[in-house]
């Protein structure tokens, strides 16, 4: 059975073409996304602590990308010939999907390997402690915020670069290329560089006075 | 002419071998080091704001690793052939020293080269600034060293995970493995995580500070 992704003369042996069609695994993933959105911003919202809307927001954002590290990815990093499924399982579909921006998750590049795997294994539960960081106020929750979208956005980085430099010849055509490789990568460079410039300069701030009271007392 | 580097199979046309002897190579990466180190030691010390030791050790190191990422990692990543050098030039026959105990730097692995681009263009010239920041005790010390040993770190992280991933099979001897591979990368891993740590207690002895005088006022 051929393969449908880039480039062509990638060896896939006993590969299954996608058995659900793309609008369901989209939506399917919306509709969980949604869910967990709207279970965070409920529970947030009876917190004692009165928690701002910015920081309700940052731990809808944790939760979902915590659980994206460690369900999609920790799926995609633990089977290594999810394109030969026949069953029509969903996170098989979702990756036999994103192949077609990215064919490096189905013949399992070395430098995206790596990437994911730290990120299935470090940054995904570390999310979700950055979610419960935010929800009881904790001292480390900004450096750890910190922490985890730099990881985020330099993996991402990586992740470009590599593909890149051995000639961005992954996506199947140019919708997917921009779609799915170029828009899901750039969410991960998006919103950790908006994460990290709200934590330095909190953290600076907080710096500052540390300083300043060490220099009086 | 055939090449010292594992694996066998590698292709180096017109690879020249070292023109200069191991020892002196490590000579020179000494005395630059030692003197970087011992001039360094002199300025911090005749600061008028009375560095203490532990700061004054660490502009050391942001000197020390900023130069070598600048100066050594950036001759390399513009030096795609320096394997052929028949001149002599120092940092040629660095390299080529260097590649016994990993060849991708002699064969331009491509996670090596996206891992070594960031080192050159950003982390370099922001570890010099780290000195700096050190130095007039800015603000934004803590979290500038706290983001570059990050880097390192994850950086390194993947520069041996991907070896591994790959079957270890960069290093042309055991006496080259452990010497330059593990040494060599245990070492930004190690001096990283100890900043790391520093930096986290007390940035959140920080946050923990400007909560307090939050709710306070």
């Amino acid at each position: 059975m051929s393969h449908p992704y880039s480039p062509s003369d990638l060896i896939l042996p006993d590969f299954t073409p996608n058995l659900r069609s793309t609008s369901e695994v989209h939506a399917w993933n919306g509709i969980a996304s949604f869910l967990v959105m709207f279970i965070i911003w409920r529970i947030s919202g009876r917190s004692p602590r009165k928690l701002s809307k910015t920081d309700r927001w940052l731990m809808i954002w944790w939760a979902v990308s915590g659980l994206i590290h460690i369900i999609h990815e920790g799926y995609w990093f633990f089977s290594p010939e999810f394109y030969k499924d026949k069953s029509g399982n969903y996170f098989a579909e979702v990756w036999k999907e994103y192949s077609k921006g990215d064919s490096r998750y189905a013949s399992r590049h070395v430098a995206v390997l790596a990437i994911e795997g730290i990120a299935v294994i470090f940054v995904g539960p570390a999310s979700l402690l950055a979610m419960y960081a935010i929800a009881k106020g904790k001292s480390y929750s900004y450096i750890l915020q910190f922490a985890l979208s730099l990881v985020q956005f330099y993996g991402s980085s990586l992740y470009f670069i590599t593909a890149f430099l051995e000639g961005n010849k992954f996506a199947c055509t140019r919708y997917f290329y921009y779609s799915y490789f170029i828009a899901q990568g750039g969410t991960w460079l998006l919103f950790p560089a908006l994460i990290m410039i709200r934590c330095w300069k909190r953290i600076c701030a907080a710096c500052l006075l540390l300083d300043h009271k060490t220099k009086v007392y």
